[in-house]
């Protein structure tokens, strides 16, 4: 899978893509990523790539010839290529679609994503009639770019692929993937400044850990994100111990 | 403010917090970032900061010696320092409360923050019950560490603090400050590519152009996000346009 970022500021990346899962995935080749600066598409004497809004008003505005001429020589590379799906090209800002795991799940099996970061600069509209197959916001709150946002699909489409992730780190229950959020986890000492793991976990006893493990998962769904309890399907366990717990 | 960033991987923060806003802010001494890597406060001999779970399963769990002694140190460091209120300690993870833009405003008011950034390793719960103060989801998709997600609140906290944007900036019209999605920008040229600005932009007429650009916000918000509507006061007028939407 092939991810291309178009961003003004390439340098935000390079800390999270060399390290962790994402350096690892890119070293054995599951994933690719291409940071490109659209700035070097401009044609502009003196490679701007922003000029003011038409109707007045501040702030400044993206002109639509970089990012045209951007992903015009990317898909041109990519066709002459191979027989990939023609790319998602998406873009990052608050009008977006609400990006989730099942976006993520379904992101994860295209073959070439193209992802842009405007700053705080407002897109020509031009570009996003034209250009865009998606916009996705990553949440109800207000950044300075779509960087970040950049890095939060590259990280979560990372993991989705085939032999990303090592044993160790896959093997660990996630929220949001079995739908519901996790039990406590505890580890060595068993006492640490006088606060002390359950007694359940050092009793060796498999199955009533396992239910112990179950009841904590839901009473700390019920708790706090009663909304993820409605969209998953209860056994008839769970059920009477989500009752037990109203 | 100052804010203290947890974490077993410091460098992935080199990019994001040497860029843009985030180091015009700290060059202009508006906001202060202190990445911490907890593995230094580890007092094993081989400084390790995990171990396997009590109670068995896979994955390996955060031991709280690290991350208690780290978050006491920095407490100790500030309380000798000045009168701060005491700081408020963040972890971030998916069973957090969801963040938004109104969390942000609420932490951008703080004097100090600590972000714990925890990876794919799961939390010994005394670490969760005794130092944290919030827990914060950054949205409901699977990430491989709380790394960006502390990016995440660090960006949007910035821009809160006063002196932190140029007008270029804080000009534009923020979704979600605003209540209401953004209008349609459009910039030079007035026709690309056989694509033309709408007229009314350039006819110079201030008022039709401000009423076109209200109507347009509300229609986004309306087809895209009705739910935000819901949540803000319209005017007789807007609520007039809304119901010809409809």
């Amino acid at each position: 899978m092939k991810v291309s970022i178009l961003t003004l500021f390439p340098e935000m990346f390079h800390g999270v893509f060399s390290s962790s899962i994402l350096k690892q995935a890119q070293e054995k080749g599951v994933i690719q990523f291409n940071v490109v600066n659209f700035r070097d598409y401009s044609t502009d004497r003196h490679k701007r790539v922003d000029d003011y809004p038409y109707g007045g008003g501040g702030g400044m505005v993206l002109t639509p010839q970089p990012l045209f001429d951007a992903v015009d020589a990317l898909k041109a590379e990519q066709s002459s290529a191979s027989n990939e799906k023609p790319p998602r090209v998406i873009l990052l800002c608050p009008q977006g679609e609400k990006y989730t795991q099942e976006k993520a799940e379904e992101l994860a099996k295209e073959d070439h994503l193209m992802l842009i970061c405007g700053h705080y600069e407002g897109y020509d509209e031009r570009i996003r009639e034209h250009i865009i197959t998606d916009e996705i916001s990553i949440g109800d709150y207000v950044l300075t770019g779509g960087e970040i946002g950049a890095m939060v699909i590259s990280d979560s489409i990372t993991r989705l692929q085939s032999g990303a992730l090592g044993n160790e780190q896959s093997a660990v229950t996630d929220s949001h993937s079995t739908g519901l959020l996790e039990y406590p986890h505890y580890t060595r000492p068993a006492e640490f400044r006088n606060m002390k793991v359950p007694d359940i976990l050092l009793s060796g006893h498999h199955e009533r850990i396992n239910t112990w493990r179950r009841q904590q998962s839901l009473k700390r769904t019920f708790e706090r994100r009663p909304d993820m309890l409605e969209e998953i399907e209860l056994s008839d366990k769970d059920a009477d111990f989500i009752k037990f717990l109203k």
